[in-house]
């Protein structure tokens, strides 16, 4: 049972960006800019990023959510499910394996990152942008899982849920959906 | 020297907020309504959550930025140097006990909160709104403690310089300085 009072129907984040519209909106406005915005990553490389720090962080919610995002955004299941095994093993390139790096160890500290993991993706074709995206999103998902996690959010019942959300998050993005579109909110 | 190229008169998050505009702007609004909105936790009391959260994560930056922030708002500089040292010896409310414990877990992991950490701040007069605001709270500076130290952003040369930023976040709060105050930026 979550720890203050939410919609019962509404699982993990969807409940609290319900629950606290005021904050909710400037998340989504970052979110979107930084996973769906103009980038010279891909989509499905950022959502890589959030899978593979909530993943880190042991969020069933957002590790579940955002496999299936990129998952739907890739066409298929296995790099996802890889980069969360072994990034340097996965199949995935040089400059991603380094991009994916920097995000684990922000996902620890800050302070894990080094001059050496960065020269280690520069080398790989990152450029600054890149590197500054990497360590947002990063940390973004940093508040997401504590968020999440620290209000003790309930799990969707239905597995099925979240092939329903990946499609809203890819087709529809993080912003708040229009009037109409409720059937996508279950 | 920071992991990107930021402009070297700006130390910590404030290079990061000139860097990536579009992205500054809604974290500045996130962390205006947290700690500068309507609330029924002072502003101080919110800025020793902020300070509690930067200080586990060793961020010397934020961490100095928020104590003299909180010292200025209390009027006094012992409150937010004893929580740092021992929220549970520290001269704050049961309440605040409760609730810095809570930031201090969320920190660690969201999985780390409990029911019992929660009951704990319900009985001592915590509303779900505040145990909401602090979870976020604490989970906002998770992702300003891992950007600033990700990117290795530099440290003002002159410790005066957290004087002139917490007379700022006091005066002006989190929002964008409108022209005219650029003697404030430094």
């Amino acid at each position: 049972m979550p720890h203050i009072s939410l919609e019962s129907h509404l699982p993990g984040i969807t409940g609290l960006l319900e629950y606290s519209k005021e904050t909710a909106q400037p998340i989504r406005e970052l979110t979107q800019f930084l996973l769906r915005g103009p980038s010279s990553l891909t989509e499905a490389e950022r959502e890589l990023i959030a899978t593979v720090v909530s993943h880190g962080n042991e969020c069933v919610f957002c590790t579940t959510a955002h496999t299936a995002a990129a998952d739907l955004l890739a066409g298929e299941t296995q790099t996802a499910q890889k980069v969360k095994e072994n990034i340097s093993t996965a199949p995935v390139s040089q400059k991603m394996k380094a991009l994916l790096t920097i995000a684990a160890l922000t996902r620890q500290s800050g302070k894990s990152v080094t001059a050496e993991h960065i020269e280690e993706a520069k080398v790989a074709g990152a450029t600054d942008v890149e590197i500054h995206d990497t360590v947002l999103i990063a940390s973004l998902f940093c508040l997401y899982n504590r968020y999440v996690d620290g209000l003790g959010t309930a799990l969707p019942e239905n597995p099925a849920y979240y092939l329903t959300l990946a499609d809203r998050l890819v087709n529809h993005g993080y912003t708040r959906l229009p009037n109409g579109y409720d059937h996508l909110k279950k």
